[in-house]
């Protein structure tokens, strides 16, 4: 087995500290990878901290990181999708029964024996999975992915969950050209659906709060800023959008962008508040609307994005900074003080 | 013009009364309608009293009533779809502007101009429209319905609205043979949703909180009842249902449904809960699911629906009463004391 650099949390209240953890050797499947870049999602700090208890109990010591970009070190005898050097990325799962439904029809998303990236069951060596905050990681080839030599790694790590949760709804919703798509709230989901939803061709539209991110949109895609706390720019967008990609996690009210939906529209969650939504049925009725929700997506929708990715050349916007820094960037997280996504540099771990 | 016999409201706090209205003179394209049965909508109920003052303000007197079946007395010159005789029916909607997406799409129950069959923009003769709670009525040819002979009259009234309401999104979602369907609420709408989702094929389950509903669901087609207040009832469903109708109007958990859908299930909402539903958004993320809403039907949609009830020989539950009983019917609505819907007798209006 393999010693890996890591940074760990130790418990719900302790900060993210070095510490070295084991990879296993490689079955024939397998894939090691050389970690250069990991992104930092909201998911990682909810995990660490432990804030989503009434789901899933984190285990400790917990190494988040599923935005994970790095080059093949080793294959293992069967390996047949990769050699060693090519550029590669793993996402938030890294395992899954491959027989069920789902898994056949490469949702492996809504596996119910899917194996998370950190935090997951370990088939392999026991306890828990560790994830991207370390220098190295083993995976089996089925669940690594392809990342087009054109795009920057450290801002290409961001796509294996922030770029596959937006992309995956706004294709399931058939996002197009001649299509108006909303997007509500730009952070490190939001600025991607923009990406996404310009790339695709649709007349984007964002919403946001906040004057001082008008600027931004347009440079990020944009077609129009709509400054969602004014009633009469919302109202002259009433009834009208094919789809709404909504990536806001706070509080809000989805009542009035629903009543933005055209007739048959939908809005998808991909933030998840906390405390449950205030909806009206009205709203729903008066177009037959729909509200749903998606988490990440499929192995080959990934890869589709990636692909898209590349000839597209998009990737997130990101803040790269040293392991050192990730507990300061978890605080500067929580004030949504980042544009758009912190991505970590492994390099920055050898020197501990 | 003529005048016609009718039951009207003459403020939010009166009750029906009888009185005369006058119907318009037959344009080229109109049909007059003598009116056999209407059904009771809660709807009408809403109407009459003003309940839903903060959508729209109801304009009196009120004749309500939106589930017609009668017989064609005459018709306009260049009336081809119908002749004297021909039995009929008149639903939610007497007209519309023929011009919009949805009408050129069939769709006229979200053209923007439409005229509902009572408390509606009356063209022809200013004010406001009158309804089915009458003994004559006149209505464009392009808004009025074949009834299929073999089906009983009073009992095929419901159809008009509960039928269509229920119909339209079971259709929607391509409910069929081989998928699960849950009906929430076995009242006026419920009741037609568990006809339906059995005539169309699909393995029914009704969701009621009532014990004493449970040989009545099973006579109306369910396959399964499952008591919504027993936990380990519910949860032996969970993530199965590829659609759910609910039909609920009181205040209720949807999360508990969102649940239990399968994979990109869907609940569509066709009651309209007055208060806003606490809604979360885990539910929906963690299988693609979604809720919408629906609200009646286009007139084509109307049509196949009859005539899927004339083949499959479907009506309505109903309780015929007489047009004296209509105030104390109301009464009985809220207290949901009928199986399952009021049918008024228009013959018992001669007498007035």
């Amino acid at each position: 087995m393999l010693n890996a650099k890591a940074y760990s949390a130790v418990s719900a209240t302790s900060p993210l500290a070095p510490t070295t953890i084991v990879r296993r050797d490689l079955t024939e499947q397998d894939v090691q990878i050389e970690i250069l870049f990991c992104g930092i999602c909201h998911s990682d700090l909810h995990t660490v901290r432990n804030e989503w208890s009434s789901l899933i109990q984190t285990v400790y010591p917990c190494v988040p990181g599923h935005e994970i970009v790095g080059r093949v070190t080793k294959v293992g005898s069967a390996v047949t999708k990769f050699k060693v050097g090519d550029l590669t990325g793993v996402g938030c799962l890294v395992d899954s029964d491959h027989t069920c439904p789902q898994c056949q029809a490469g949702l492996e998303q809504f596996c119910p024996n899917q194996v998370w990236t950190y935090s997951g069951k370990d088939k392999h060596l026991g306890g828990v999975t560790y994830g991207g905050y370390s220098d190295t990681i083993v995976v089996d080839q089925r669940f690594v992915l392809r990342i087009p030599e054109n795009l920057d790694p450290a801002a290409a790590a961001p796509l294996l969950c922030a770029g596959i949760t937006t992309y995956s709804p706004l294709k399931h919703w058939d996002v197009k050209a001649g299509k108006k798509v909303g997007v509500v709230g730009l952070g490190g989901l939001g600025h991607m659906g923009v990406k996404f939803a310009h790339a695709l061709g649709a007349h984007t539209v964002v919403f946001t709060t906040s004057k001082n991110k008008v600027e931004d949109a347009l440079r990020l895609g944009a077609d129009e800023v709509v400054i969602s706390t004014s009633a009469s720019e919302m109202i002259r967008h009433t009834a009208s959008f094919d789809f709404i990609l909504n990536c806001v996690s706070a509080e809000h009210d989805i009542n009035a962008y629903i009543n933005l939906l055209a007739i048959d529209g939908n809005m998808t969650l991909v933030g998840a508040p906390e405390k449950p939504l205030s909806l009206g049925a009205f709203g729903l009725l008066m177009g037959r609307r729909s509200v749903s929700g998606s988490p990440i997506g499929g192995l080959r929708e990934t890869q589709e994005m990636l692909d898209f990715c590349g000839k597209h050349n998009i990737t997130s916007d990101v803040e790269t900074i040293a392991i050192q820094q990730v507990n300061e960037a978890y605080e500067r997280l929580l004030k949504a003080d980042v544009k758009y996504r912190f991505s970590i540099d492994m390099a920055s771990l050898k020197s501990e």
